[in-house]
Order: C-alpha cells, then sequence, then structure tokens
C-alpha cells in the first residue's frame, strides 16, 4: 500500500458511510465545497495552494488487490460496497480557484460535483492536502511581503516539517508563494524546485581546524561556497574567511557568501560586513538562519541588517503561530437541492457558490460571495480545473503559478500587505445568496 | 522515486559535505546524538517515539537508479561521491531509549555510531521521523493523563495533519502513548491499530429526514451504531435516538452510541444523558468530538460531563499549542576525538553519553547524564537497537510499546501528572561529563 496514493488514507467513518449509500442507492450528484471558516488571528489573508497535487491523487484514485484484500478480511463491508470499490474511478467535475491566489474566511476555494460516495469518499485525504499547503502558501506569503524584494528566502524546513509529505510539499508550498528555492533535494528531483545549501556544523568540527574545513568544503564545492562561521566564534570565522579566499582564489575558487546561524543577527551581519569589506570581500553575501520567521526577517531589514538571504525553517514549514486553519469540506447540495448543517458554530450556507472579486485600478477592494449563476460584479474566481475525471488544461507550471501569486499580493489592499492585524477584507452575501439560505432555515424550522 | 524510502528527502548541504568527505576521505566512525534543547513551555515531559520508523528507513536506505541519473544530471557531484552513493548501504550502531519512555531536555534519546559520511547523510531524515512521532506521542501523553481512565480516547486528526505520513504516523505515536485509537483506516491496515468512526452531517443531510438517516446508517452499519445528532439540534437528535432505537430493536440492531461535535459539551452531554436515560437507552454511550485538547477533556470531566469517549484531531496531530520540538543531531565524537561547538545559545556537550534515571520507590525522582562508561546509580536507559546497519531484536510490538508508556506516565513523579507548568524536572550532569565539556572548551581557547 502507498501512503502517498492509498485510498485507505481516510477516516473510518467514509467507509461507514458508503456502506450506507451503496445499501441505499444515493448515487445522485453531491456537491461539496471547501473553505476556511475564520481566518487565523495571525493571518489577514490566505493563497490558495495544493490544487495540482489534489487533482493528481484524484486521477490515480483507486483500491489496489491489496488494499481490497484488507477490506474484505475486516468483514466489516458488504459485497456489494467492496465491488464498487474495486471498480472505483473518481469522476466528478472540480471548481477551483487557480494556486496562487489569494482569499479570505467562507470563500470556496474548490467545489466538487460527484456522486455522492465518490464525493464522500476523497474529503479526507482532499483536506488533508489542500489544507498543509494553503497552510503554509500563507505563511511563506507573509515573509515574502517582509523581505519585500530586499532579500531572497529560502526554505530551510524539512527536518522539522511533520513527515516526508510536509517536508516535500512545504517547498512547493513556499516556492509558489514567493521563495526563491528550498534545501530540500527531493523537491529539485520532482518539480525542478532551485535548491540551495552548503554546509552544517559537524562540518567544520570534524576536522581539526576551521580553516582547513573551509578549504576542503571549497576544493570539493567550488561553485557553491557558503562558508558557515558561527561554530566558535563569528568574528574568528570572519576573519578565516578572508584567509580562506585568499588561499582559494590562487587556485581560481570565489567564496560566494557566508551563514550566521545564531546569535544577534543584526549586530552580527554588521560586524561581518565591516571585517568582509576590510578583507575586499565586498561581493561576498551574508546569509542568516536560525529560528526566523516574517517578524524577523522585516525587523533586520527594516533596521538595516546587511543580509542577503534568509533560510526560513522550522516556523515556516510549521506555520509556528497558526498550525492549523479552520477548514471544511462541506456538503451544499444533494439531487438538485440545497442542503446545509445547524450545528452550533458550524452552520454552513447552502448552494453551489462563486466568489466575485471587484477592484480599484489594480487592487483588490471586496469580494461578493454570490451563487454560482447569479449576476455579480466582479471577476468570479473559481473556474472548472476537472471535467468527468480528467484535469482540465490550466496553469501547472510552477514557475507560472509564482507569477500568479506575485501579482496577487502586489494588489493586495495596503492594509493587508503589512504583517500586523488590521481590519479585515470585506467579503459580503449577496441577496441572492442570502435569501436561499434564510430560506432553507424556514423549511427546516430552525 | 519514493517519497517515504527516498534518500534524497534530506537537506542539498548534506551532499555537498559528502563531496567533501569523499574527496577528504573522512570515513572515520562519527558519533551524533539526537535530542532536544529545551522542552516547550507547555510540555513537562516527552516522550520517545519514531524509533521503529527511523531503523525501517535506514535498513531500506538506497539511492535507486533513477535517483542516481538524477544526481548525475545536474554536474554537481564527482564521479567518486556518485559511486559512493550508489553502494551507499547504512552499516552503523545505534542507541536508543526504548519508544515510550519519557525523557527530559538535553538528554539523548538516539546515538549514532557510523563512518561520517553515513552518519551525516541520514540527518535529516533521521530528525524529521524521530521529531514528528515525539512530538505527537508528548501531545497525546497528556491527553492521556487527563482522561486519567474515565473516558477512551481516540485520534481524529488525519485530515489536518500536515500530510500524508503526519496522518499516519499521528495514529502511531498516540496509540504508543495510550489512545484506543484511531480514525485513520490506513493505520490498522499498516500497524494493525483499532479504528473507529461511523458518520459525517453530510450523511445526515444528504437524506430528506433525520430519522431516516439513522435507521438507513444503522441497517448498514449493524455492528457498529453512533449516532450524530447535532446535525439540526441536539434535544432533537436525542429524542430521534430513542425513536431510531425501538424501531431498530425490532430488527434486532443496537445503538451503541451517540456523538456531539458542537456547543457546549458539558451542558449538551449532560442534556442528551437525561433524554437517553428517559427513554430507556442508558446503555448508549455519549462519544464527543470538536475542538478538543486536554485542557478541555480534564476540565469536561473534573465538571462530571458523562462523556464515554473522545475524539481528538487537530489540535492534536499538529501539537497545536507547541508545534515544534527545538531537537538536535549533533557530532559528539570523531575519529575518537570528543567534539563541540560553541554557537551561541546552541553549544553542545561532547561525547558518547548515556542517561542514568533513579527512582524513590516506583517513582522517577532524578536523570543523570553522563559519559557511556561511566559508572553512576541508576537505570542506563540507551540500549543497542541496530548492529552494524541490522536492527537488534526489542520491543516493536505496538501493544507492548504502548504497555511501555503506559508504565512511564504511571511512574511520573505526581507534579508532572498536573497539565499545569510546573518545577523541572532535575537532570543533573555528572562530574566526568562536566570535566571533558571544560576540558574542550579550554583546548578551543573559548
Amino acid at each position: 500500500m502507498n501512503l502517498l496514493t492509498s485510498p485507505l488514507l481516510t477516516d473510518l467513518y467514509q467507509l461507514t458511510m458508503l456502506q450506507g449509500y451503496v445499501d441505499e442507492d444515493m448515487h445522485e450528484d453531491a456537491v461539496f465545497e471547501f473553505y476556511v471558516r475564520n481566518l487565523p488571528e495571525n493571518r489577514g489573508f490566505l493563497m490558495a495552494a495544493g490544487l495540482e497535487t489534489l487533482l493528481t491523487f484524484l486521477e490515480g484514485m483507486r483500491f489496489s488487490g491489496e488494499e481490497l484484500r484488507y477490506l474484505e478480511g475486516t468483514g466489516r463491508y458488504s459485497k456489494g460496497l467492496l465491488d464498487y470499490l474495486a471498480s472505483f474511478r473518481f469522476s466528478g467535475d472540480i471548481y477551483a480557484m487557480p494556486e496562487g491566489t489569494v482569499f479570505f474566511e467562507n470563500e470556496p476555494v474548490v467545489r466538487i460535483v460527484a456522486p455522492l460516495p465518490e464525493a464522500q469518499l476523497i474529503e479526507t485525504r482532499l483536506i488533508n492536502i489542500l489544507h498543509f499547503e494553503i497552510l503554509i502558501a500563507s505563511k511563506a506569503a507573509r515573509c515574502v511581503l517582509a523581505a519585500a524584494d530586499s532579500a531572497m528566502l529560502v526554505d530551510f524546513g524539512v527536518r522539522r516539517a511533520h513527515g516526508a509529505e510536509a517536508g516535500l510539499l512545504a517547498a512547493r508550498a513556499t516556492y509558489i508563494a514567493g521563495f526563491a528555492g528550498t534545501s530540500t533535494v527531493l523537491a529539485e528531483a520532482l518539480f525542478g524546485i532551485p535548491v540551495f545549501g552548503t554546509m552544517a556544523h559537524s562540518y567544520i568540527e570534524a576536522h581539526e581546524d576551521e580553516l582547513e574545513a573551509f578549504l576542503g568544503f571549497a576544493r570539493a564545492n567550488p561553485d557553491n561556497v557558503t562558508l558557515l562561521i558561527d561554530t566558535y566564534d563569528v568574528h574568528r570565522g570572519a576573519k578565516k574567511t578572508i584567509e580562506a579566499s585568499r588561499i582559494l582564489a590562487g587556485e581560481g575558487i570565489k567564496v560566494r557568501a557566508i551563514r550566521l546561524d545564531s546569535g544577534d543577527l543584526f549586530t552580527l551581519s554588521k560586524d561581518v560586513r565591516k571585517i568582509l569589506d576590510g578583507g575586499g570581500l565586498t561581493a561576498v553575501q551574508i546569509f542568516a538562519s536560525g529560528n526566523l520567521d516574517e517578524h524577523i526577517i522585516r525587523e533586520l531589514l527594516v533596521r538595516g541588517a546587511p543580509i542577503d538571504g534568509f533560510g526560513v525553517g522550522t516556523k515556516l514549514d510549521t506555520s509556528e503561530d497558526a498550525p492549523y486553519l479552520e477548514c471544511a469540506y462541506k456538503l451544499m447540495e444533494y439531487s438538485g437541492k440545497p442542503r446545509f448543517k445547524k450545528s452550533q458554530g458550524k452552520a454552513t450556507v447552502p448552494g453551489r457558490k462563486q466568489v466575485f472579486r471587484q477592484f480599484e485600478g489594480q487592487t483588490m477592494v471586496r469580494d461578493i460571495l454570490s451563487l454560482e449563476g447569479d449576476v455579480v460584479e466582479g471577476k468570479p474566481l473559481l473556474k472548472k480545473v476537472m471535467n468527468r475525471g480528467k484535469k482540465v488544461a490550466g496553469v501547472t507550471v510552477l514557475k507560472d503559478i509564482a507569477s500568479h501569486a506575485r501579482m496577487q499580493l502586489t494588489s493586495l489592499p495596503p492594509h493587508l500587505q503589512s504583517l500586523l492585524t488590521s481590519p479585515p477584507y470585506p467579503v459580503t452575501i449577496s441577496p441572492a445568496l442570502s435569501k436561499l439560505k434564510k430560506d432553507m432555515e424556514r423549511q427546516a424550522g430552525v
């Protein structure tokens, strides 16, 4: 069983519900929407991501012989259900915001239209994929706003990301949001994302002498010489960089950068810049890492720290200040009839919805949440991306998705480009949608 | 390339360092230790987990032809390094605390002894696996302490876990810590962990009527009837449960439980218990879910909420209040010589270390951090688990690991069984280790 493609990476209740749907012959079309109920305290907007990952999963979603034998062996499912699963293919239509699109609370990001058991069965993995990539792209977008084109950003988070897939997909989501690349090698191999990285402290420590380590590393990697200078003492490390640089110059090797990974990055970067410049190494860049987030990046750059690039790791790949989103995947229509739930604090807005975005000049100023067929001023954000189980040609090149995301960030209202909590972006519900909701509630007697 | 087994799920710097080690012929044995620098604010102890996952990964760690071709295609690596990688096998020894063991800051949980390039290359994925399972087992252990045997706990977090592997391994880590099971089907298929789950709100909504949904579900799943009663109105849902129960009794089907997923769980569970008891359903259990964590569980149980089981999801599987640990994997010795780094706030303690735990009666009272060969009173916690790249027979049955964890929790000092911040557990450094550290620092002139 392959963890990434297995339809068994699901909640048990999907299978028990399917047992009901199959027994009761409930195969009419259902409409589900994925959205985020409310933004975390520290987020003024979110960024769509994960769609391509999801569509690829859905196109290949099959039960293998081994999986079917396991299911049969549990004794929990009828022959009818097992037969259904054996021939399962996702055959639905999907409408979605393109990856990289900025969105807000209660706005459908993805809408699924498929026979009820299919739309139900995909729920767990759909949320698992979209939630994570959106979470990380949204956090990364804040780092990109903080760096504001004055420093390069690289994802360093794979080691403390939550498991293998989180490590890999964080590289994807951060690249979409505007990072230059990642340290994760597999992200280059699978997605073509640029990779960065040079040495750890252990490399220095394993050598008898820091200078010897610098020289050994540079000779082994002559095109990629970034020296880590804080293993023992940063100032001494900076001076040894000059020494190494002189020796290496004679061999035709250039030191490109140094890295700082601890201490007061503001003071140290200033000191190191002075030492390097004094040694004639004005072209050698300073790269910083260690416990960074968007706030520290902005603070360092605003105060004028001479840092050319940042490696952002743990706090990015775990979205440390908001490690989850209140997202939901909810039934909006079944068999042509709108549906809703009224659970306290978790009520839904029924019907097939569309988001219309209004602009003033290049700046987004207001979103209207309405029904799909409604005529509303503004640009509709959801587009068809899958037709009867097959991907529709769309933007799938990561570079193009990243360009779209960049445009989105520049069209944010100025107050949302700040990192601070700010008045929420206006999202209003259209009269048509409002009426449907009230009618439904009256009908249900609630 | 298989994400879970690929040696390319690593940081680029592991490969650039290996280029150096291979060029410089640095193949002597290195000793690395994995530990947590400081506990998060909300954790008085941590729980070891992930070891079996790690050992399985290391035993199978190979570069495939496809991976080697990709590496060669980048033009970054020498023929010598590519040859080294093509024949790579992990051949080291590993010492570790058994999974389920409670541990504290700066204590080595896993120690690797292997030729330097091997010990270095495994770093990223080793941290990625151990960090996550420890993170989740430690959070789950707090939920187990909160439930204190008066309610059953089930992991519901797969959908908002960070990616596929996090979803699967969270089921494993929470089961180790004392959960009864998980909703994640694949965890049953792969690990034999008990699975739980019944229906979502969409199931109720897709039916024209709540009662009809209850009956349809129960008939399709006669051995596993838990009804979700908060889709429209909890009190009405409880009454319909009685109605459904009467009809189903005639068909030989028993309702086993109801689930509440929203609102004020204390008041609602009291109300529902009264309604069910009034209808003769005293044996029907109440199961609660929705935004739970250890604090809410303890609060509900202390106040006497009649809840028999909890589904704990998002806040558990993301370790929401502490989504990462300050863990490290550091070089302690190379070629028979202790090594250390002095980076600000990240200095290491050199040498091959062992943790000795002292008890008073059944209660752990003090840990001594010392060198491996040192004679110190107490029970040594690290044991050999891998010999020359092969697993040594040990405890690998999940049930047995869970029993060990249970014993560990009962031997915690009482103040650490509380959920509140408490005085730290005493971990002291032995004189021998202290002396080595000072000697090293003097030698390095720092």
